[in-house]
Formats: C-alpha cells, sequence, structure tokens
C-alpha cells in the first residue's frame, strides 16, 4: 500500500473500492437481466404474444445506459459502510434502474420522442408495427397504448425488486416515486405556458434531477446500511450535484450531439421544455420565445441567437461552481476518505459528460 | 340467536359477519381518502400546480365505484380467520383499489374512453382543458400525458399502501400486478387483429377478470390471515365467477345503459375488442365482422344482429351455469358457514349487476 502524503489513503484503497463498487453494479445488472428473462420465459408458455412487453424492457436495458442512480445508491451505501455480500442492496439498485426505464418509457410518450439509446422509441416501434401490418384501429393510440403498458410493467418489477431490500429503505423510496410522478406533471404543465417563471423551473429540476437521480439513490443506499445519519450530507451533495447534471443536460439537448446521447436533439425546444437554460436565455433576450413557440426558426438560428446572450457561458460556469459546492458538502461528511473521493471523481462525471 | 335448521347459521351472525366486513371496507375508504388528503397538503405547501395530480385522483374515488377488489379481499381475509382489528388487511384492500384506480386511468387513454364514472375521463378533461386556454402543444398529448402520470402516481400510492399488509401477501400481489398489466397488452394487441381466437379471448378474461377483480384479491386476504391453504378453492370460485363477471361486462356494454355504468356503451365494438361475447358471436355470423371494422354501421343493427345469434341468450345461461359453478367450489371450503353464504351471495351480486 503506498499512503498518499495528503489524504492518507492508497492507491490500494481507491483500486478496492472501485473494484467493489463496480463489482455490486455487475450484480444489479445482472439482476435486472434475470428478472426479465424468468419472466419472458414463464409468460412465453402462457401465450407466445405475451412475451413482448418483458422483451421491450430486455431490449432497452442491453441497448445502454448510464445506470446512474444504481451507482449513487450502491456508492451511499458502501460510503456507509454497508456490508457488499448482502443481496439487498443489488435488488435496491435494480430497483432504481428499473423504476427509471418506466419513467423513460413514460417520457417519450409524453415528449413523442422518436429515439432512446440511440434505438427506436417503444411507442415508434409499436406504431411503426401497427401501420405496417394494416391493422385495426389509430397505429399512434396503439403504439402509446403498448408503451404506457410497457412503462407500467416496468414500474411493478421496480417493486418487486425493491422489497427485497431492507425495510429501512421504504419511506425514501417512496418520497423518491411520488415525487418524480408530480415532478414530471409539473414539468410537462409548465411547458404549456412556456412563461419565464425561475421558481417553478428550478423546483422541477431539483425534483427531477437532483433528488431523482443523485440524492434519493444515494439515501436509499445510506439507509440500506442503516446510516440515517448521512442525509443531510447527501442531500447538500445531492441537490448541487444534481443541478450540475441538469443543467449539463440542458446543454446537451440544446448543443450536444444525437449520435453520442443516443437521443434527438433540441427536444427541449419542440416540446417548450422551460429549462433553466432557456428560462435564463429568455430572461436576456425576449426574442427567444418567439423563435422556440413560432414555425419557421432553423435549430441553427436559436443556438446562435442562445450563444449571444452569453447564458451558455455562464451555465458552464454555474456547473462549475456546483460541482465545487458538492464536493464541499461531501469534505467532512462521517465516510471513509476513499469514499469521498469516489464521489467527488462521480460529481466531476456526471458534470461533465457528453451523453 | 336464530339457527337456520338446514345450515346451522343464523341471522345474527350473518349480519354479524356482514356488519365486519362493512366496517372494514368503510376503513379501506377512509385509508385511500386520508392518504391522498395528505398528500395533498403536503404537495400544495411546495407549489400550488403540483396538487393537480393528487386531487385527479380523489375526483375518482368520491365519484362512486363499486369496490369490488376491496370487498374480495376483505371477505378473504375474514373467511380466513384474519382479525378484524389488524390495520393490515385495511392496507391490502387500500391498495388494491389505488392499483385499480390506476388501471383504469391509463385504459381510459388505452381505450380513448371520454367518461367513468359518469364524469369525463382523466386524459379528457385535460385535453379539453389544453384547448380552452389555447395552451403550447397539443392538446391530445397533453391530456393523455397527464393521465400516463396521474396513473403511475396511483400506481406508487398502491405500492405504499401494500407495504404496510403483512409480507406474505407479497407473491400473490406481485402476480396479480405483472399479470394484469400483460393481459392489458395482450387485450390491446388482440383487437388489432379482431380475428376470433377463442384460446386468447379466454386466456384475457381470465387474466383480466377471474384472477384480477376476483381470484387474487381473495388470495391476497387469505394469505393476510396466513391462510395459504385456501388458495385452490379461492382460485375456482374465483375464475368461475370472474368470468361470469366478465361475461355481464360485456353485455352491459353491448346493451347496458350508459346512465347505470357511468361509462359510454358499445366500447368494445369502438376499439375492436375481441370479447367473448363479440367471440362466438361472430362464430355463428361472419356478417358481425364487417359490422364492426367497417364505417356506416349503427349500434342498433349490430345489436339486432348480435341478439339474433342467440348468443346473447346462451352468455346469460353460461353465466349462471358458472355461478353454480363458483358456488359449488366454495361450498366445502374449509371456512366458517357464513362465510360460504356471503361468498354465493356476492357471486350473484356480481353476475347479475347493472352497472
Amino acid at each position: 500500500m503506498t499512503p498518499d502524503a495528503t489524504t492518507g489513503t492508497g492507491h490500494d484503497d481507491v483500486g478496492r473500492a472501485r473494484r467493489t463498487s463496480t463489482d455490486l453494479l455487475r450484480r444489479v445488472e445482472d439482476t435486472l437481466r434475470t428478472l426479465l428473462a424468468g419472466e419472458r420465459d414463464a409468460w412465453a408458455e402462457v401465450h407466445e404474444q405475451a412475451v413482448v412487453p418483458i422483451e421491450a424492457l430486455s431490449e432497452l436495458i442491453a441497448s445502454g445506459g448510464k445506470r446512474i442512480r444504481p451507482a449513487f445508491c450502491v456508492t451511499g451505501y458502501l460510503a456507509a459502510g454497508g456490508d457488499p455480500d448482502d443481496p439487498g442492496i443489488v435488488a435496491a439498485g435494480a430497483a432504481l434502474e428499473m423504476l427509471h426505464l418506466s419513467a423513460l418509457v413514460h417520457d417519450d410518450v409524453l415528449d413523442d420522442s422518436s429515439r432512446r439509446r440511440g434505438v427506436p422509441t417503444v411507442h415508434t416501434q409499436h406504431a411503426a408495427l401497427h401501420d405496417s401490418r394494416g391493422w385495426q384501429g389509430e397505429s399512434r393510440r396503439y403504439g402509446e397504448g403498448v408503451a404506457i403498458l410497457v412503462g407500467d410493467l416496468a414500474l411493478v418489477y421496480s417493486e418487486e425488486l425493491m422489497a427485497k431490500a431492507p425495510a429501512s429503505v421504504l419511506p425514501e423510496w417512496n418520497r423518491l416515486r411520488s415525487e418524480v410522478m408530480i415532478g414530471q406533471y409539473l414539468d410537462v404543465h409548465a411547458a404549456t405556458e412556456f412563461s419565464v417563471d425561475p421558481r417553478s423551473s428550478r423546483l422541477i429540476a431539483r425534483i427531477k434531477s437532483g433528488r431523482y437521480t443523485i440524492h434519493r439513490p444515494l439515501v436509499v443506499g445510506a439507509n440500506a446500511a442503516g446510516r440515517g445519519d448521512l442525509a443531510p450530507a447527501f442531500e447538500e451533495y445531492g441537490e448541487a450535484v444534481g443541478e450540475a447534471f441538469q443543467l449539463r443536460d440542458d446543454l446537451l439537448d440544446a448543443f450536444g450531439d444525437s449520435a453520442d446521447t443516443g437521443k434527438p436533439t433540441g427536444l427541449d425546444f419542440t416540446q417548450h421544455k422551460m429549462t433553466l437554460l432557456l428560462g435564463w436565455a429568455m430572461q436576456r433576450d425576449e426574442h427567444i420565445h418567439r423563435l422556440i413557440t413560432q414555425p419557421g426558426h432553423t435549430p441553427d438560428e436559436l443556438r446562435r441567437r442562445l450563444v449571444d446572450t452569453g447564458v451558455p457561458a455562464d451555465v458552464e460556469q454555474h456547473i462549475a461552481d456546483l460541482v465545487e459546492r458538492g464536493c464541499k458538502a461531501i469534505a467532512d461528511a462521517p465516510v471513509d476518505q476513499v469514499w469521498r473521493e469516489e464521489l467527488v471523481d462521480m460529481a466531476v462525471r456526471v458534470a461533465y459528460r457528453n451523453a
């Protein structure tokens, strides 16, 4: 072991911690695939058509994804000193990812998004199938109906998984889920009026990203290890890093490459999402509202105008400040130094990702 | 007490049993309303708009409904000798009803149904609101998006409730939920092809009605009381009475009065639902397929043609046979005579309801 002079943490410690975390995340992945494979086999015996909604979820898992929520859950658990051999934490991580699959499938209907993780979205796939077969009824209603049921099924499987985690996670799990549904509603509703309302935009970003993606998964992990005392530090870290995560999301939607993100760019514009980025830009340049809500503008025109406001550069600075704030929040948390370092690394990774 | 000469059951026993059951169902109702009122108050402090999805569920509860699933759950529990003072059974009954609310809200999007329990459906209400306010985006997508989120929220609340029931209910609860989602998918898919396939129609009816409405709620109740031994009798009863329930549903959809049912009649026709009723009728009269799938027919013409096949009368006979089969299944079940009688009464009530 080579102790680091300033922190007392050895490279071996960091390496060992990372391996434990990676191993748990591999088991999360196995758990997701095993559950779906088992369900698929059981339903194949009942009716050949019954496997379709299950396979839709398997395909979504196979097509990639960052597994951010399981990663924070597992890190929260290990940082809290949880036993890596306890299967409960693997179930909790898998439950968070399965819930996220449900949210993605439903979200893609809400936003009428055509691609996810580089492949056609569930509702798009099934509407196209309906079209190509010349089936009875309306293709759109069929495709969206299938996506509603596929998302519902994932929500149900996420519960089955979380029921295998320690009961101490339930209050936080309950808050996380009802909160994300209501946050989604606020988001959809705000888009209908598309007026600058920094209080609402901030609340939606905090609920949908900070809490859902980082803060509550960390607390679920800590609670699974019986360390409720870590909630305040994880909340402060999660809210700051979560806002950075969301701001990066806004920038990737506006300026990113859909080959990297696996989904269309400019969706926030077409869906009139009042993101923090757009809200700030519209406060500086009223013309942007018109560019978004009236037909005829080109995406490049809109992007140029956004850059001219100076907001994207300010957002980059704000992301850097938020990451720093998140790191400060964790600096004095009563967890092993090796996990503080890991959380700093994770903050940087989510804030400066390209997908 | 006045013992009945043939059964040994007194009127007082029956009255007492009914009162216990009614009291538990009243507590189920209170639990549903209290949960939603608490959530509403908590979210009202966060954002005035956040209460909207919660209020949509409260309105649906206030507008009526038969509470069939909680009734079977509570009856299964009391028949199994469960303690009426244990709050777990109340939570289980409330969870089943909350799950049903979720299914109704999503189902109404799938079927594009305009009314439920005598009031406009969630997606219809919110699409109309969007229209009348001249909001940004498409009214249909907005209305359906809100309904997706309201249904998701109900699904989440149903889990919160069931987590308070004894853990012994979980395996049956898991089966019930994934099964109903997959059954819904099979139903929506069968409608696209609208070809007579008695095996699929039967499976869908068994999954969506027999198991979801009667068999599994009874077993959830019995398991909450620790009486797993009752599952076979409850399964046989539930599958028979459930099929009767579904056949009545088919008849009410075709010939019922929407003032009684609170929803539009003829939805199965417009949505090309391959119900048992229509499947049998189409096997006798090929012309019916054309009447349903091609525009220009009147509902009355279709109803006359259905009656002419003789199928509705046969369905009535089949319902009577199923009720008899259900009653036989329960006749030798190891439960108190008073509960056997109550289950016979319930079979008759669901098979001969008018709404």
